[in-house]
């Protein structure tokens, strides 16, 4: 891995704005338990979708990849999780 | 910018299928009028973020990035001009 130069900040920056812009989503449909808007498909689409984004990340040597897709991922688990508990309880 | 290789077709199903699971929302936002659950702080932050990681993409020669940020700028927006629209709307 390359050092951490100029525009890994950049690319940190980033990373940091658009995982953290993704957390509210995270909270608030662990609080609210409205899993109406959330489509399966498309979580399993972007699960597979981030996941390939890590192996990318890896391979263009981009920390801020590695970074961003990590915790992206980890949302997304728990966003997949939410959808299935909440999905069910409701029926 | 290098050629289109192996781990460049990887980045850019990676870019389809994140880029692909976010239209739902603009979609859904459009038809919807409901503006409610966007915060404008989290979708400035959020085109700040996309915007850094297009450059970010430029920087380390990744197709995959810039196609995916400029894709995901425009979808931003969209919601952004969504938010103002109908948020005023309702008063």
């Amino acid at each position: 891995m390359g050092n951490i130069d100029g525009i890994e900040v950049i690319g940190l920056i980033a990373a940091v704005l658009t995982t953290a812009a993704f957390l509210p989503q995270v909270y608030h449909t662990r609080k609210s338990k409205d899993v109406s808007g959330l489509s399966f498909p498309m979580l399993l689409m972007f699960f597979v979708g981030v996941t390939l984004w890590l192996i990318y990340g890896f391979y263009k040597d981009s920390p801020a990849l590695i970074f961003a897709n990590s915790i992206t991922i980890v949302s997304v688990c728990l966003l997949i999780i939410f959808k299935v508990r909440y999905h069910n309880r409701k029926r």
